[in-house]
């Protein structure tokens, strides 16, 4: 498998699927629908685990690239979209208890979707507990924390949500999270949710453990949407094309094309290392637009999220209800 | 005792002073030193529990009103004079584990205190688990979280913060909150230390769980800072300088004379209400300039807990680690 | 006339009502509908102008206390109501340029309005001149500035505004400001259209220059809200109250009620003033919430706006252009 | 020569000096000095301005890498260098008055360099006007002006710095802007100095008017740090390597040498467009820890200004009087 690192599923999945056949353990199935593209990815054993390098589970990409023209009836389709799709993996009753985590860092940019979608989170669980005659019978109890990175705290995020589950016992928990993908035109345009919660390594922080129903011990849904790309992807991407490009210059059995085709991927890879460590070093990348971008996707997650967790709510219902 | 709230026991005291002369249970010392007020109130019996209004502990007032002035050597004696009282009362030993806990709101500017000081912490326990080799020794491990309030979490502090420290078992914690008191000359120039910690009902935000050794296991250090002053309270003591000013106009044995000196405490109380309801409400209001006060104010009190907290390790040593 | 300062001519003309019954070159109605109070103060005469201390010109005040309950639809019909009350102040042909310009200190949350504003208003004068072609052709040219205060700059804001002004010669410019009021209920909720700019020292900052049309040489409306309270203001207030208060319990004849007749303004003044002295100083205060407030009553102000500058665009419209 | 583009004059220099030895006008030298590198490149004829891109004058560079690894004195050193260059190309007297103009959108992290700046500056313009007396006489009447993008204010922003200038007349402007390279370690490290101003079309936001001696009438430098770089930058690096690297595998006079050797500059950078246009698109990109490299940059560069512009001011004396 490349060594090309993704947060996604589904890229994981090309990927993968443009080296080999085998495709046992791998379920795969996508369609678009008004503008907006649905993959889901099941993989369904350990060997499937093992292809792809993402834990056995259910993974769903929402894509939206027409996000960027901000057009906002088409923001309220993909929340919509987001809502059905989380309601597939999860079963609420009336009284689930649900906890959102926001992970992520809000002093860096690209690293700060988990805290900018909690804080857009229609928050209920007080409300019910002091009040419960006054709130509307179809809102379930909601919390909501951003714990804050590593660095900042200096403690395991995973620590800092074991210890708050452990004590206030919620029934599901969602963490969201800024990924790395392999293509720019996803960041801030592409949602993944996965019944597998986060695993130690992945996001664009560094989680050196992992934050699923093995570690929490209840149900753990993640939200993802990339909001940073490896400049050494896009180097090696590049060279892949290049080298197609040359070849349609080079008749087969030339030296070149002998070179080319039979350079092996360790070597192409070396070759990139080399190129970029003059030109971006070991970088992650960001559009220079990533404050607007993450500014109108962590409003669609919420309002997704908002539109998940309660009964029958509309977007316009809950957004009322936040004031 | 009167109805006016104020959290600090200093004040509390004062207010109780002149009412009565009966002091037992409440001990209280004060001192000026190079423009430093320093007062210390030990409650030493549940009698001076109930007299003061506050738990039995001892309450340590830094008053530094120059600080207003900006000036940086004033603000680093300051800085010393907290991380020396704070010493005498904590007692901490190499390895001692240190989380630090800024309560409030940082979408209100007068209660962003605790998260602002939390910001400024140098954090230090991860640092100290991953390369301890690389850490020099006089380096206590020190981890922090401001984990907000309750109608954005829609979870109490005192839950969050207990669930933490039964995760990670810290020697210590310090929280850092808002307070409320009844001088605005106060706001962002005075600093209480109590080795009680906080109380139900205590700060600005609305807490209705106590976070301190009782609630927590663990010692527990609280040290705050007013940022807001009823408006209730000014008017109160508006009301009474007025008596005050008119009794000077008038002789002894007059009617006005009898009528305001035998009017009862709840009867001036009421009137103020009345006068206030048509113009403060039951305001908390706090200084136009208040953004710059809790910027300030909270470089001084995370200046005095990096020194405290680590081993003669000076104001600049502790900016430079920062980086 | 009574020293206490206000910055709405509603107050002040409430104020010398008190006072006088001399009215002559003052002209005032109001009427409430729908839960918005509308106030009209003229002032067509330099008498008027010396009683009241305002300019000559028309004052519109709108009071609204219900926006603080976040009703979104409460909040429309004000922006609507500012809309409808802009227009009879000012007269716009299809090519009319409107220079909006936001007054006040982004880093001091009460003096942070008009910057707040300035950032929500539909900018459209570039677009219009670089593809006319593409423009709705409802859309006015609009454009708009935050200059800074004269603490940051270290120029008059008047000058920045005259400069401006001189280079790109708009045919309207609308200055939006923080005032100070007499009562805080009207913090955040009462919105004051003025046709006579602003004058020297009004609002919350030290404007030293006026900004109107007599210095920019074109039409000037000011948009205010009162976002501090002078706690001087709520002293003088008091005392008055009390006063009266006290009054009802001494009978006429007596010494004290002689006292409190007979006793000069400037003496009651100068009792406040003693008594705040120990109290607030010379404070400027503003509720908690301030933060708050000022983000729900600059959304209505820019909304209004937007739907003022342009010809017959919905709320709804303005807001999808914004994107 | 090549179509890359940067805001660099070093970087201009060396990519024409790659394709050319035709050196006439255009000057360079260089040195380091205490991990701190200096390139001079001087535009001395218009024929040096056709083969650089860039106008008639001086370009100085302060490249300091080490910058990221937060050494305080480091940093101090590089303001200190910075102030001496910037000393070279202006001759200020005791009543010289500057404007420093911060150009950029400070909703855009990578954008808002000019802004910080301008916020950090000690501006001592209306305190000169206002109380002569109690000004150090060292202190020269320095003021700022943060003005926004033409997209924020709908006017171009060398129109607003025009009409302020035509105002307050200042001696000299300063205007400080974030650039684009094509190095990713240049963001946030690299400092250049021009005494040409700004040209039409550079920096990272859309200028179309120049802001220099031309347009406004005074002296103006230009002080601008790259944050962001062309993904179309790395792109056509990478090809340019890759090229050489396959070179080595091919022998003279074979058909793929030939091919590339004699493919013209036009369709490579064709086909890197072409390439691109599938990962990176038209895209700016800039480092994830974009937020942290423009603090560091923001409070260097104002440090470095704010020693300059004053007469014997040390770096501490400056922070000090601007609190």
């Amino acid at each position: 498998m490349t060594s090309i690192r993704t947060d996604l599923a589904m890229e994981a999945r090309e990927l993968y699927g443009q080296q080999s056949n085998d495709l046992e353990g791998i379920e795969s199935e996508n369609y678009v629908s008004e503008g907006i593209g649905i993959t889901r990815v099941r993989i369904t054993s350990p060997a499937g685990e093992t292809k792809i390098g993402k834990p056995m589970g259910t993974y769903i990409t929402i894509e939206a690239e027409d996000i960027k023209y901000g057009d906002m009836e088409f923001a309220e389709q993909v929340s919509l979209k987001l809502s059905q799709e989380i309601k597939t993996l999860v079963d609420l009753s009336k009284e689930s208890n649900i906890l959102v985590v926001g992970l992520g860092n809000w002093n860096i940019t690209p690293d700060s979707l988990g805290p900018k979608v909690v804080d857009r989170m229609l928050i209920t669980r007080h409300v019910i507990e002091l009040i419960p005659d006054q709130v509307d019978e179809r809102v379930r109890p909601v919390c909501a924390i951003a714990p804050g990175v590593l660095g900042i705290t200096g403690i395991e995020t995973g620590e800092i949500v074991k210890g708050l589950v452990d004590r206030i016992k919620p029934d599901l928990v969602i963490v969201v999270d800024a990924l790395a993908s392999r293509k720019t035109q996803r960041i801030g345009t592409t949602i993944q949710i996965a019944d597998t919660g986060i695993s130690p390594g992945s996001g664009i922080g560094n989680k050196r453990m992992g934050i699923n129903e093995q570690s929490l011990g209840i149900k753990t849904i993640a939200i993802g949407v990339p909001t940073v790309v490896y400049a050494h992807t896009i180097g090696r991407d590049s060279l892949e094309m290049l080298i197609e490009e040359f070849s349609k210059h080079t008749a087969p059995g030339t030296a070149f094309y002998k070179i080319i085709r039979e350079m092996p991927e360790s070597q192409l890879d070396a070759m990139v290392n080399e190129v970029l460590s003059q030109g971006l070093g070991d970088l992650v990348v960001t559009p220079k637009e990533v404050d607007m971008l993450i500014d109108n996707i962590s409003q669609i997650i919420s309002d997704g999220l908002n539109s998940a967790l309660h009964k029958d709510i509309s977007l316009e219902e809950s957004r009322r209800f936040m004031h």
